[in-house]
């Protein structure tokens, strides 16, 4: 296998956007990864989306974007997995570039959700789960995360009040990224007297339904070294997979997907969790982060709530999470946020996170996760 | 990178299947491929489908499917090129085999179309084609290639009863396939005499609505000698992208994501068209099989039709097409195609195609299209 690095990051500020369409959000964060990295032109693309057939009806959106773009005829293929399209385009292009098939990779994520903010979105959102023994029967997404929070709270002994920090931190941390949708911070009040979605879950619980697009330019490193910005290396990309409907797992509170996907990426990359300096994890739940620190090795089952409690996921703490805003603060655009996800890391390794830079941070991980943790897809990325 | 075998296959015949639902499907191709080899593993699982989340409610069907087979926690990603995503599986599979990241993939095409007869499935398939350009203004997928017959016989001076050998071979073969839907001959009157779907389009032009899924098992030709069967090797593997929209381009009637797809992969496989002994090519409708000739390089432009006419796309032909009854006979459960495609050339140069069998045949071509003609996934196969 070739080694493979990204060498360009593009993206459009996460927003409702009415005057974008979906061609425009995707073209707009290629062409900005190109132009990051100094080139005009790219082998193949491949692009992160779940929910344009549903609610834009249009499939085949990879040549949508390659057309719009000028890249014609390149090839370009579609990835989707769920809440975690965006990972799983970064993990396309980096098998392709790895392979030897082509040199410039592109991976775009891009979704256009709020022309239907009132219409079709929470069904749509569903056929992430399953639809004949979980949505068919009328069980929303956000009431499955409910399910667990409550399983969670019940389980370990904690109240909704003690998931806080995880939102807290996040719209702290997304003021001082000027792509996020919501660079307001939030106090411990507002977070308490927040209005309830699917009861334990409020509004300041759960990532917002918006618009974005994010790309990153892959190269083999052995070229990497004559483009414009230093190239930040990919050290492992791993895809795990669990039970698609939750009530078929022994424990739901565990998460399998992401213990599996974490385990392969951190033998790739030859480190321990102690090693990675900031973790972008799928932060689309105040529960789906607790949840996330402890598959994925940072903190023992019922102890990732204390762990963020205890001020470790801010910017200073031992496990940096959501640095630039998370799904949460940033926004999550369901299937660009894993392409956003990868690309903050790059901005941290490079050192371009202003206000939100971690110190010294040399060795990041970006997680997105489909479904209830049906799928997990991880990279870890060194400078 | 690493050279490609395909080592197992699996299908559901395909038909209107009232019985099975998606993930039964699914879940019968992948276990009969797996058998085929003689192994019950694999590391990866690449899922070719385009249309479940319109018309199922299902996302995230790659994880569906790896649930569904007790293949969990297995690598599992959607890969989507509108009806070529069968195609691009396999060229997942392909990359991701090369790049050495894993070793045992399979590539599952499925799509469960006839639950939507009646409703929904014309603005379904529509998604493949530009929606702001396009179906948006109400023009429908058959419309489209119904525009390009008109203007390939007002071009070159064909009539509709020109285009009956295309049809006419598909059924003929299919009647040896005992996984087609339509195992029936029909007469050069039949065709002429057909209903008008789209003028000039009949339904004897045009490939079936129905449900299918089929199966491959890849992994790397080093290893291949340890299954059950001998490895096909995929000599070349590539895809090549055209504009999203029909009228962008300046000679719609060329098809250049199948000749630049075709030129990747005759170079790859060090190949030219003569060498090819059977092309599987995406024969959704009549037209498209005359355009897909002209572009891969068997006939000039505008003599397509005449090839066809002269008897050379019979089974003892110079380039038999459609050998096991292609997507007219056999059937084209769009995101599935491309996978049976691919699995009947494997059958082909395996030997085991029974009285469909092309003699002494070592090299085959498989291609997927994806709208109309924006974007091409072609495969070239040896023994």
């Amino acid at each position: 296998m070739r080694d493979v690095g990204i060498i360009g990051m593009g993206q459009v500020p996460i927003s409702e956007h009415w005057d974008l369409c979906l061609r425009d959000l995707g073209a707009l964060a290629t062409l900005r990864a190109l132009e990051d990295a100094g080139v005009d032109r790219a082998d193949a693309l491949y692009v992160g989306n779940m929910l344009a057939g549903e609610l834009s009806g249009q499939e085949n959106l990879a040549t949508l974007i390659a057309d719009s773009t000028a890249l014609l005829p390149i090839e370009g293929l579609r990835i989707e997995a769920a809440c975690a399209a965006g990972g799983a385009a970064v993990r396309a292009a980096y098998t392709t570039v790895a392979s030897g098939a082509h040199d410039l990779v592109l991976a775009v994520g891009v979704e256009k959700m709020t022309d239907h903010l009132t219409d079709g979105i929470t069904a749509a959102l569903a056929t992430a789960a399953d639809a004949d023994y979980e949505a068919g029967h009328g069980v929303s997404f956000v009431a499955l995360n409910a399910l667990l929070m409550r399983r969670y709270m019940y389980e370990f002994g904690f109240t909704h009040e003690d998931f806080a920090t995880f939102s807290i931190t996040s719209h702290e941390n997304a003021v001082h990224n000027p792509n996020a949708m919501y660079r307001v911070p939030i106090t411990p009040e507002e977070y308490t007297t927040s209005t309830v979605v699917a009861d334990p879950i409020t509004i300041l619980d759960s990532a917002p339904i918006c618009d974005g697009a994010a790309a990153l330019l892959l190269c083999p490193m052995e070229m990497a070294g004559a483009f414009s910005k230093p190239p930040i290396r990919i050290a492992a990309s791993s895809v795990a997979t669990d039970t698609l409907g939750l009530a078929e797992r022994s424990d739901p509170l565990h998460w399998g997907s992401i213990e599996i996907s974490c385990r392969d990426a951190y033998e790739q990359a030859g480190v321990t969790p102690a090693d990675i300096d900031l973790y972008e994890a799928h932060d689309a739940f105040t529960i789906v982060s607790a949840l996330s620190l402890e598959a994925a090795g940072f903190a023992r089952p019922g102890e990732g709530v204390a762990l963020a409690r205890d001020g470790r996921i801010a910017l200073d703490g031992d496990v940096p999470m959501s640095t630039l805003g998370g799904l949460k603060g940033r926004g999550h655009p369901i299937g660009a946020s894993g392409v956003y996800q990868v690309l903050e890391v790059v901005q941290q390794l490079r050192g371009e996170a202003g206000p939100a830079q971690v110190k010294n941070a040399a060795v990041g991980m970006a997680q997105s996760v489909g479904g209830s943790g049906s799928v997990a897809v991880t990279h870890i990325l060194q400078n």
